[in-house]
C-alpha cells in the first residue's frame, strides 16, 4: 500500500448540508467525504483539509481538499471511487497526487465566490435553490457603485460576522463585478482570502443600496468604521456559490476558471 | 363582480409534481393552481387549460394557461395574488385579461422545448434536478446531424409513446439545436406541436447515437417506419424544459423569446 498526498477537487449543492466542516450533529460536506476516504482507505483515520470552510447551504463549484491516503488506486481509479461512493449532492472533479507539503488552505493566490441574484418580478422556481430573490427594482448604478467601493486591499472588520475569530482581517478584494443576463445577476467577487460571512454581508449591503434602503455612502463608513451593526442584514446562504480557488504558480485554466 | 378570461403565464419546478393534468391522486401543476383560482373567486369552481401538457418532474420555463374568472382584482392585482398563494415551486410570470374566444390550447404558432444535458465527467451536482447527466464522450458531429435529420415536416409517430391517442402525427420541427456552454449542452427543438414523449424519445434517440450505441441511420429508419421499438429509451424527465410558447400574432419577444 503506498501512501501519498491527494488533491480532491470537489462541486457540491449545500442544501442538505450544514457547511464543509465536521460537526457532532448535522450532516456536513467534510463527514460525508471523509466516510467515504475511510471506506476506500480500509477503515483508516482521514483527514481533509479544505480550501474553504463553506458555511450551511453554500455551494462548491470548485472546492479544493488535501489528504493523505493509503490505496492501490491511481488517481484517475480514485476519481471513479469518489463518483461511486459519494451522494448525488456531492461530486468530484478531479484527483491528483501532490507534493506531500500541499496544503489546501494554504498558499491560495485567490478564490472567487458568486452569489446570484434573481431578478424576477414573482420569482424563478428553477433558481430557488440557487439564488436571492431580491425582484427587479435594483438600481444598477448604485449597484455598480457599491461593489467598486468594496474593492481594494482593505480591513474588512465591519463585513466580518461577530464569530470571526481571525485576528487579522485586512484582506484584498481585487475584484467585485455585476454580470446581468436575463432576469438573473451574478455578483462575483475574487479576494486571497475572506473572512466568516464576508460575501454575504457584502451582498446584503450592497443590494440593500441599490433597493434605496441604505445611503450610498454606507459601504465607505463601514469599511472606515468597522462597524457591522450600520451594515445590512446577511445575503441568505442559497445564492452563495464558491466558484473557483487558484493556488500559487497555477493559472486560472489550472482550476475551473474564474 | 366583472367575469372575465384571463392568459396565465407560468414557470415551475416540475421535480415535485406529477405533471401539469389534474389527477385523482397526486399532486399536479393544474390542481394547484386551479385550487387558488377557486380561493380568489370566492369557491366557485375554476378550469384552467394549458398550452402544454407536461408530463411528471417536466419544468416550465413558460407554460401558458387561461381560465375565466370572477374577480375584481385587474391584472396586476391578479399576478400578486397568484405569487402570494402559488406554492415557491410554481410561480406567476404574468397576468393578462385575453378575449374571451382564447384558448391557451389552440392557435400556437409554435412551441419550444430545451432539453438540458450535463457533459461532466462525474455529474454537475447544482445540475442534479435540471439535465440528464451523460457524460463528455458524445460525439457532437452524430449529434448534430441526428437533430438535423429530424428537422421537417412529418410523421413522429416512431417518437411517440403508445399512450399516445393523437390520430395525426405529422408536426413541424422548425428547429433543432445544440449549444454547448462549457459542460453543458441545450437541445432545443421548435415545433408547431409535440406529441407525447416526443422530445424525450429524440433526445433519448440523438444520444445513443452521439454515444455510438445506435446507428447513425436509425433516426430515419424511425421517420420512414413509425416503429419506435428502433428508438432508444426516453430521456429522463428532468431535463426537460417547457422553454416558451408563441401564438398566431405575436412575435416571439411577446412570450420569453425563443
Amino acid at each position: 500500500m503506498s501512501s501519498r498526498r491527494i488533491r480532491l477537487d470537489l462541486a457540491y449543492d449545500g442544501t442538505e448540508f450544514a457547511g464543509w466542516q465536521w460537526q457532532p450533529r448535522g450532516r456536513t460536506v467534510q463527514a460525508v467525504v471523509e466516510e467515504v476516504l475511510r471506506r476506500l482507505a480500509g477503515g483508516r483515520e482521514a483527514r481533509l483539509r479544505a480550501a474553504s470552510r463553506t458555511d450551511a447551504g453554500v455551494h462548491a463549484r470548485q472546492q479544493v481538499a488535501d489528504a493523505r491516503v493509503e490505496s492501490r488506486l491511481d488517481d484517475r481509479q480514485l476519481e471513479r471511487a469518489f463518483s461511486r461512493l459519494l451522494p448525488a449532492d456531492v461530486r468530484p472533479l478531479r484527483v491528483r497526487t501532490v507534493d506531500d507539503g500541499f496544503h489546501a488552505g494554504r498558499a491560495v493566490r485567490h478564490k472567487t465566490y458568486r452569489y446570484r441574484l434573481d431578478l424576477s418580478p414573482y420569482g424563478d422556481p428553477l433558481a430557488g435553490r440557487y439564488a436571492w430573490h431580491v425582484g427587479p427594482r435594483l438600481d444598477r448604478s448604485l449597484l455598480r457603485a457599491a461593489l467598486a467601493e468594496l474593492v481594494g486591499r482593505r480591513d474588512f472588520t465591519g463585513f466580518a460576522d461577530s464569530r470571526c475569530r481571525v485576528i487579522d482581517r485586512v484582506r484584498h478584494l481585487e475584484r467585485a463585478d455585476l454580470d446581468e443576463r436575463g432576469e438573473t445577476a451574478f455578483l462575483s467577487f475574487r479576494a486571497d482570502g475572506f473572512l466568516t460571512y464576508m460575501v454575504r454581508n457584502m451582498v446584503g449591503t450592497a443590494v440593500a443600496i441599490a433597493r434605496g434602503r441604505l445611503a450610498s455612502g454606507a459601504i465607505g463608513t463601514i469599511l472606515a468604521t468597522g462597524d457591522r451593526r450600520l451594515a445590512a442584514a446577511a445575503a441568505p446562504a442559497r445564492g452563495l456559490h464558491l466558484w473557483s480557488v487558484v493556488y500559487e504558480g497555477e493559472s486560472e485554466a489550472d482550476g475551473r476558471g474564474g
